[in-house]
């Protein structure tokens, strides 16, 4: 697969990037050589140095610019949207649509966590952070307004990610569900998950209203 | 961390199974070689091939044994449990429990399907296919009689199974919730949002005579 292009300037750089990308979603970082990212990107093993200094410094990269591009578009995404409700919804449907489209980024960071070196590793637990922190803080408005009734703020967070997450271990493009079906399909799920049984009274001030503790 | 163990018997043979998960979980299948292996538990690497045959088969059973066992012990959590909503409950304790104490597998699991050969593949796929098989005919069930209410019990069935195996990302034993509180956080989540807003009064057939299940 290897294509022998120019050696310098960002368009290596991006060809480097991909390059890492498809070794390591395929063969582990670990097993990744210097040598052979050389070898699909084309270029000589010394040419790499012109663009990566070492190999850690590219998985670090990979994992944080992802984290990264997810808090820049989760940015968008939520802007204008009112309400828990409404950017809980906002939040599904961008976090699958996302990931959609980013199963390789998404894999690396979470199965090459080990591999990071430490400095790397905090940096990359304090974006993700982050991130999860946005939808705890919607979760946490909710229950606070009484539109939302969770167990555990952290664990809700946690399992909504994963939930969310776990798409990009079957998706396929072109498969037997639309797109909107399956943003659809998670929303439920979500909201559902996280809502007061007799949410809609709640929702409404009618007199079924509280919010019970099940 | 290597141990000097006798090179025959079961003992070797569970000792190879534990050092090959702890190697491939921290480095990765592929980056793991034999050589390796053979020094974590403390025998020659000749006398590695009287207990198991490629690097391949070892994957492959670490793999299977790991999914046959859940299917095993799965089939005990659900034995006398009656009707969707208690089978599903049973099905998200059952999952959780198990897999607070199955971090390496699970991981594995998932991470290393890539290194399977074809055959291998297919066979573990296969398994996997059971396991959520059983899932899938649980939430089947509950739309056909009415008390589950899921756009699609396909989605809805990986979306729980990812989100109940998120918990191998964060859980330590030790930590802020009980087993039990961890458990019931999960139930809740699943319950909820499987179940249709007006739950009560469907499982009744009445106004709100009805235990509800949150």
């Amino acid at each position: 697969m290897a294509r022998t292009i120019g050696s310098h300037g960002p368009t290596t750089m991006e060809a480097i990037r991909k390059a890492g990308l498809r070794l390591i979603f395929q063969h582990g970082y670990e097993a990744m050589s210097l040598r052979q990212l050389a070898a699909e990107v084309g270029i000589q093993p010394g040419s790499l140095y012109n663009h990566i200094s070492t190999k850690q410094e590219l998985l670090a990269e990979l994992i944080q610019d992802h984290i990264n591009d997810l808090l820049r578009e989760l940015e968008l995404a939520l802007r204008d949207r009112q309400g828990p409700v409404e950017r809980l919804r906002a939040f599904v449907a961008f976090h699958v649509s996302y990931h959609m489209t980013r199963k390789r980024e998404v894999f690396i960071a979470n199965s090459e966590l080990r591999s990071l070196d430490p400095r790397n590793y905090e940096a990359v637990v304090a974006l993700r952070g982050s991130y999860e922190r946005r939808l705890a803080d919607i979760l946490s408005d909710g229950v606070a307004q009484g539109v939302f009734d969770v167990d555990d703020v952290q664990v809700a967070t946690f399992a909504i990610i994963a939930l969310l997450t776990g798409l990009c271990s079957w998706y396929r493009p072109g498969g037997r569900l639309t797109k909107d079906a399956i943003i659809a399909a998670h929303e439920k799920l979500v909201l559902s998950g996280v809502m007061p049984r007799n949410a809609e009274a709640a929702q409404a001030g009618g007199d079924r209203a509280a919010p019970h503790s099940g």
